[in-house]
């Protein structure tokens, strides 16, 4: 295990350190594709891989994702995010730039259910989620000795009815400005407005149902009940409308009246791990934009 | 085409002129399987396929398919039947044999949009749904060339809010008790309680979304208003409640956020096609038990 | 009928009069996308879509396919190109220019199996695939009242070992220089090299196997043979290599052990349907650009 | 995690102490369903489940898979198997009875790559694989430790060309005859004749393609070669035939030009992990029938 653990402490990938991923959303209108990479041509930058996306041509939104090398990133980035600001005033943008080699930072929520947990550690050491993995966050004290093996903190802040609001101050705390994205993965409490709000578009959750159908408690009940003949999961962002967020992805799994509750749990176990990784790879490889309560995800 | 049309008119496949199929509900206890084949094992039958499902070992119901060859089927088939009642009686069965030779007849109800008409003709005439299509019930005169070019006779009942009432009924008589079962290929027309009661569990519905997601109108646009990252469709039979009757068949297909209104409906067409074909496939085959508001699928 | 027909008639799409696509192969090399996107800005063309890959930042291919509005395309298409040549010129490109309101020609060559032509002109006029179907061309004659039933010329020509040639000469004689794209809709005739060098990467053929399982004949029986849980079609352009050419398309469907080879064949049919419609309508809308032996798709 | 592995110790799942299952394949013919159960409710068991199939009605092959209950199934199974033995012989039956309170013994093999393991033993201890890993055998050392937390014993066979043969022969004392099946987890020797022959249709290997795509070697590589547009996994029993044996399950995930051979191994990791998985499942439930080079999934 220590194997994986070091391998996936490399800096960033070889040949990876000059590069950058620029996120723009804005009104659409002519010239902005040109006007952006006019920009990064003139100054020195190499677009290596560009997606776009326009909502509706005329009057709608516009949406890009650009990687880009730049040599001697770390001495020129500054300057070029000063610089970028001038073009984007011109088109009334949001816009972010990130750099490949400064990894994110995730902090995972997760009750009594392991599979998401498991499966993110398991990514995450096999080195298919570039990211730093800051600490794990629980209501129950049964992974600590699981996480703590891979020498990720574990955090342990029980909540019962009396102490919901305290405990989510102490998490608030304990999380801080500096982690990237919040997954919760099967956590099983209701999030405060107020923590969601400190967190906008940063919270991602799986929900084990294929969203809208079956919002909130024991969807695999409500499928079971219903007879549905596929079930699945969805991962989203989390804002204040229980389980209405903005959907990253989804999938399903075909199932038959053979399936009684137990079994849909079973399969839909595996198909809650893997929406859940795929929705945080996204995130961390910056692939995701947030409009309205919709996502254009450029995978 | 006529070439296709008569090759769907020879009567039964091949070498299953003496085929029947047995259709089994009952609560559960031992000894079931063991009656019902021994049965048909003293009769002369020989079972060429048996499916059996119990949704719960202790104390919950029982569902049987069986299909098997009886030698001059057509001249035993009543003594049989009489035969098996008492069996049934002793089990408190729910039953009924159908033969393979005699086909199904069915009456597909249409509006506007063709897409699953046609693919149920297309079908029918590739031989691939072994059934007999009685008639094409629609409010709208569209279709009605096309329709007839098949042989197939077409009526036209034009409904409005003040003809509803009357349309439905002479649909009644004209549909009588003699069809099988009615396909509502995208008929775009609520079916009142009196009909349904009328032909329970034998109108089959497709609806242009993954049930229970967006019931009702318009659930493209639902859809893309809510983001979702797959769309679907799904067959079922028709009750009282809107959208809400027991599921048949459902599938799904992949979208992006790049997928308009317009794309979605296009995308959805083809899903609709296939899962509305499928449901009706069954349905003809005698592959479907109906229990509380699910079904039961032998397939 | 005749009104879907006519419906069809229809130029362009509104607003797309003035919407034309660039499709660019060349070497990967600093400053393409910004040279490309500032040319179109400088001529006032404004850009609807950019899809790009590179195959491998440090000296790989580069494929580029961009949407574009330009006021006045007719007037002013003849004068871009030309300018483009120089651009285009300075980094080795293949390029094209197509103007969307032109609508690509098709011929449709079919044998017996009628199930992708009918799919393919169930599209067409569904307005699903914008194009215009020039002519059917059979090596029999079972579907010439099918197709003439919607105005599209027939071609009938018999195909014997001694007339094969023969047969070819006259095909290629009415296919002529004019046609966009030749479709072998289940077309079971072994195409010459002569042939395929004249309609390079313009002939897409559908293989009723999952690709590169089941080349050549009997993909189905192969299929059972094998006992493959799941099947598939492929839909490829046609090179000299039988059943090798650059993939454009597959997809799959899960099947059991209880379903024989006639069985398979029926959902395959469906299969084939979607997967050659996909990969026809791919090629009209210019998302395709072939490499060496392979494709890229930007859809 | 040592509460997970003592939730696992539990002996049989509750209710089930009493539950056999029968597996039998003969040559088809009329009243082996009759007499099979005839002969299970005379003996006092009530049949759960029963699958049943016939490859082809006429002189073909059939196949059954019955679960029972049977009262004092530890004390009465001696004389149940002794009793069926007659009813075999009337119809020539292969056939067998085992009980699910018996768990069976898995030996998986693995070399560098651990997500099939670390997939398998998840599952395990979560209760979804109810078998006893009986210990873990591979060319490497490197999973000794995390195999071991299990408290799984690990056995090391370092393999050479010089040494395989009696490596091979000392796995071969190791496992033993009481193993019931052995699970190549990417095992990256070739096996035996010899050791096929002494576990035949007990070995599971999981190749990473879509068979009978893409046999032996660096499948991914091969797969991104041909341009493929879909890639999978295959389950299947070890014979002589390198990558042909009976295929048990196949699953695969759509991918694009955009995937090199790095992202297509990562996302075939997860298919390999699911499609063995699942296979694993099948085979210690009792669900597969092989039948010359094929199998028969009651699932």
């Amino acid at each position: 295990m220590e194997a994986h653990i070091k391998a996936n402490q490399h800096a960033a990938k070889d040949g990876q350190h000059n590069r950058a991923r620029m996120l723009i959303s804005c009104p659409d209108g002519p010239g902005i594709v040109a006007a952006v990479s006019r920009f990064l041509h003139e100054h020195g930058a190499n677009i290596v891989q560009s997606d776009q996306y326009t909502m509706n041509p005329e009057g709608g939104m516009f949406f890009m994702r650009i990687e880009f090398d730049l040599p001697e990133l770390d001495a020129n980035l500054r300057q070029l995010q000063v610089d970028f600001a001038q073009v984007a005033a011109n088109f009334n943008m949001e816009w972010k730039i990130t750099t490949v080699s400064r990894k994110k930072k995730l902090a995972i929520f997760v009750s009594k259910e392991d599979h998401c947990l498991v499966e993110l550690l398991w990514q995450w050491q096999a080195g298919d989620l570039d990211a730093e993995i800051a600490m794990v966050v629980s209501n129950h004290n049964d992974m600590r000795e699981y996480v703590e093996s891979f020498g990720i903190p574990y955090h342990h802040f029980p909540v019962t009815a009396d102490t919901k609001k305290e405990a989510e101050q102490r998490q608030l705390e304990i999380v801080g400005d500096d982690i990237d994205v919040i997954i919760l993965a099967r956590y099983m409490q209701i999030i405060s407005p107020t923590f969601i709000e400190h967190y906008r578009n940063r919270i991602i959750n799986i929900h084990h149902s294929f969203l809208p159908a079956f919002v909130g408690g024991k969807p695999y009940q409500q499928a079971y009940e219903r007879g549905v003949k596929i079930i699945g999961a969805t991962a989203h962002y989390v804002t204040e409308e229980l389980d209405g967020g903005p959907i990253i992805e989804q999938d399903v799994q075909r199932v038959s009246h053979r399936d009684d509750v137990t079994e849909l749990k079973r399969i839909g176990r595996t198909i809650e791990r893997v929406v859940l990784a795929r929705a945080v790879k996204w995130h961390i490889e910056d692939r995701i934009l947030v409009h309205q309560n919709k996502t254009v995800v450029f995978n």
